[in-house]
């Protein structure tokens, strides 16, 4: 083992630093790599038509023979949405708790993979992974099974904490293990990387067990049905909604496929108690009067396929009316704003009550503030810090509170995903970076959409399409046909029959004009030269620049 | 006057309910009626390349000559933005405060409109217009000459507060003049309009004074220079950066068109108070120390093309970096959320110190909160209710609010744009309503571009295009050349050279096939089996669904 001690550890991000999503971080020493997390990112508004977002994993493929595992903290999508892509291209062991392994075997059957070894491990838990030996610390957040990882390495011990928050009093009577976070502070850390979701937040984020007294308040005042919208991976407000539905003689529905499966899975799993009879279908809601009705659906960010957009639109099975009372029981996610604030103004329209955010305190953050990241800082007392999970804002807040802890500002390290932290027996610092990146997913392709494609897709829904087709001759430079022209998203056509007109004439005329300036057989230069001119005739007229297309048909004659 | 009060009093609201934009509303008595205020909302993000959205005029051009005038409560593009466009279709007279008209001149400029009437009023000031009598009455607001009007009809007053706060601690030390309200309800007053903005939010919204602490505080601690991101039309917020600059010994530097011409605007009508030589242009920068300098500028929203932005981005002649101070003062506009996140991230990587609204307090609404809404219910106490300026849900708060503060259920209006409130000396109730809409302005194009056009955007947005080019022969049902296959935004070509390869294959067979069963001369069935052929091979292959347009060239041979 000493001989090993002049290699570097490495840290190595591929995902999650400048950005909430697809986090990824590679440790590697020696001949030895393991990755804790394998996420995926939601597109940004600005990623058109884009499904979801990858890290770029060539760096694990190029080194798959020292990648000993991936190493999951929690179940949620930007910890566990790349597994399917990155273990078809690597199979190495997956280890997680529990209730993670069923998430992410839930997604592997939907992906047909079959043949991946998953190594179910409990809080508390220690594995050996080549020179690493791993323990698994319980924490608290909004899905159940989460943990943070210490991880002791040739060099030291590098503390991972995943996703958190301190929870004294959390559903699961489980609260965060403080204990052993100080235990590892007590004998020395080498490196800490921490959640800075909420490092621009003062104080501290309330219990997940708080938002029982709302839960309380609301149903009691409800006459009508109560519908609760949350995410369905989070089991613990599922816990309190159900026990609140019970407490008031209201059966629950579930609605909305996610909400639907993870309510099951966490039901066999034990996360999940559901008294006798508490749960119905959506069939069995017409035996009960509406005041003892309680719907748990999907839809809290305002998604336009969800249980609640489709309830508040009338394009579902229960459709909210007067009487009910809508509970959303989250925040937007930046980005998502707008689209919650329309289900919130649509179910107003319909007659509900509706109770969110702005008006009660219906959603806690998974995510410690600043008063909690400082605990952790004193009594986890690392020598090197790396702020995680965040855009660059949270990194630089959270760097900036670790100085004012007292850790060495030459000991902290904003990264950049790509970057490679190398620390030695004696110091940290920056070695050269390896390949990260977004790999864009639409529909089947994986990557195949980059940034002239996106590009291609923001001219288009700005101005749209405009092609002008040249029918000309093959061997002559004759024009055989008159122009054809062929716009989408442009201009109201049934409107616009003057100007089409008037660009065709133009269009002929010109093509007379630059076939003598631009004779065959190459029409590079023909093409390009209709182009600009046919970009300044629509911009004089119409102040818009469409994609214009011209397409020269050539005739054998 | 007698036999005239068999007439109903109409409140038409043509904009400004359900949304927070193009605020317009007619209020119309037998022969006469005036427009309170006449704005432009920006489009939502699913409008697709437009440029601004308009109010549907088409009610006032058909009552042309009973219209007396527009009557502006302030500056503000939601109240004065659609002037340019319906005093194009009805020239009327226009009133407003100095500050309000000098907005607005400033625009008819710009649309080169000189033929205006533009008539100046104050605080204070009654006109009478037709049947009714109008007194302003000075609000407080986060832009300089905002009014309430109270509107005395043949039936009774009707009190429309504009956009308004209650400030006792203004920075121009003119406060609402609540007195003025108070007298009205002491009278009685008929109905009233009310801001609905911050209906949700309890408590009051804090006096524009209260941020001057914070700059105290920033400027104080600041080493670099300090940037200020602002509206430009809050000459208020304007005045308490320079006043803190020149309390610290700095100059002020304003950058951004809109800032620039605003504030020119404003001094030159004595708005804004410039100490001598506090002023200097960009170019004069070099003279002085960054200790000593103050830049002023536009992009609190994350505007791509503001002065914050290029700072931010390295693409201004000043350029954001480490000693820097940048305060945004202005809290994200729903739906700027992520813009605005994105600014502050590249302000952070630049190495500037960034103080947001998530860490001090930047800003202060200029609507007002709850409490002040009661308020005004108690004073005014009116006999009808109707809520304006917001969205769907703000609206619903501000009626339950109305219905809280004594108000009868039964005499509280939440509208929809084009409703008409017919009001008698008996009763108030909804009359038919009248065209009312979003006219989406493009480029030179008003109204050209519509569901249609925006649907053929969104997809083109999501996956592009595929074009396939069909040469045949006009008389015969021949193929005369290999299918061209176009695509724009749907797949990176230099890595898809097979797709598209078995794509012009399939094309080829596909004709052969399809021209058998529906010969020409009418391409219509062809083209509509070759669609739907190509968009399930296409789905087949890539599970995306682009835009498929086929194209016959038909060549006389």
């Amino acid at each position: 083992m000493s001989s090993k001690k002049t290699e570097k550890l490495k840290i190595i991000p591929l995902g999650g630093l400048g950005e909430i999503g697809k986090n990824l971080t590679v440790i590697e020493y020696g001949n030895d790599m393991i990755v804790v997390d394998c996420g995926l990112a939601f597109p940004d508004e600005d990623m058109l038509g884009i499904d979801m977002v990858l890290p770029d994993i060539s760096y694990l493929e190029t080194n798959r023979e020292k990648l000993r595992a991936f190493v999951i903290t929690h179940g949620h999508e930007d910890h566990i949405g790349g597994l399917p892509y990155a273990l078809d291209k690597v199979n190495v062991p997956v280890y997680g708790t529990r209730f993670t392994l069923a998430l992410i075997e839930h997604k592997l059957e939907e992906h047909n993979m079959l043949d991946i070894q998953l190594n179910c491990i409990d809080a508390g838990d220690t594995v050996t992974l080549g020179c690493f030996t791993i323990e698994f610390i319980k924490v608290s957040h909004s899905i159940a099974g989460a943990v943070a990882l210490a991880i002791t390495t040739p060099l030291g011990v590098v503390i991972h904490t995943g996703d958190f928050k301190v929870d004294y009093t959390p559903i699961d009577d489980e609260p965060i293990d403080i204990n052993r976070f100080a235990a590892y502070g007590a004998d020395g850390v080498l490196a800490l990387m921490m959640d800075s979701t909420n490092a621009e937040l003062e104080g501290v984020t309330p219990s997940e067990r708080e938002l029982g007294k709302t839960f309380e308040k609301v149903f009691s005042e409800a006459e009508g049905r109560v519908i609760v919208a949350s995410f369905a991976s989070n089991v613990y407000r599922i816990q309190q909604v159900i026990d609140t539905a019970v407490a008031h003689g209201r059966v629950v529905c579930f609605q909305g496929r996610s909400m639907v499966n993870i309510a099951r899975i966490a039901y066999e799993l034990g996360y999940l108690d559901l008294p006798e009879n508490s749960v119905v279908d959506i069939e069995q809601l017409k035996n009960y009067d509406n005041s003892r009705v309680c719907v748990m659906t999907t839809g809290s960010q305002g998604e336009s396929m969800s249980g609640l957009f489709r309830m508040a639109n009338a394009n579902h099975r229960l459709i909210v009316g007067k009487g009910d009372t809508v509970i959303i029981s989250a925040s937007a996610i930046p980005g998502n704003e707008v689209s919650v604030g329309r289900v919130i103004n649509q179910l107003f329209k319909r007659g509900a009550n509706v109770i969110y955010d702005r008006l009660a305190d219906v959603h806690v953050s998974g995510h410690a503030r600043r008063e909690e990241l400082k605990m952790m800082f004193h009594i986890i007392k690392p020598r090197y810090f790396i702020p995680v999970h965040g855009e660059t804002r949270h990194l630089y807040r959270h760097a900036r509170l670790a100085e004012e802890m007292g850790i060495d500002p030459g000991n902290i390290f904003v990264l950049d995903n790509g970057n490679v932290l190398e620390i030695s027996g004696k110091e940290a610092k920056l070695g050269s970076g390896v390949a990260s990146g977004s790999i864009l997913v639409d529909g089947l392709g994986i990557g195949d959409v980059g940034t002239t494609v996106l590009r291609e897709r923001r001219l288009l829904s700005q101005e749209g399409l405009f092609s002008i087709i040249i029918p000309l001759a093959k061997s002559s430079d004759e024009l055989i046909g008159l122009p054809e022209i062929i716009t989408r998203g442009f201009i109201y056509l049934k409107d616009s029959d003057e100007l089409i007109n008037e660009a065709k004439h133009y269009a002929f005329d010109l093509s007379l004009q630059l076939l003598e300036k631009h004779p065959g057989p190459d029409r590079t230069a023909f093409t390009a030269a209709m182009k600009s001119a046919m970009k300044a005739f629509l911009l004089s007229k119409t102040k818009r620049t469409p994609i214009i297309v011209p397409i020269v048909v050539e005739i054998e004659r």
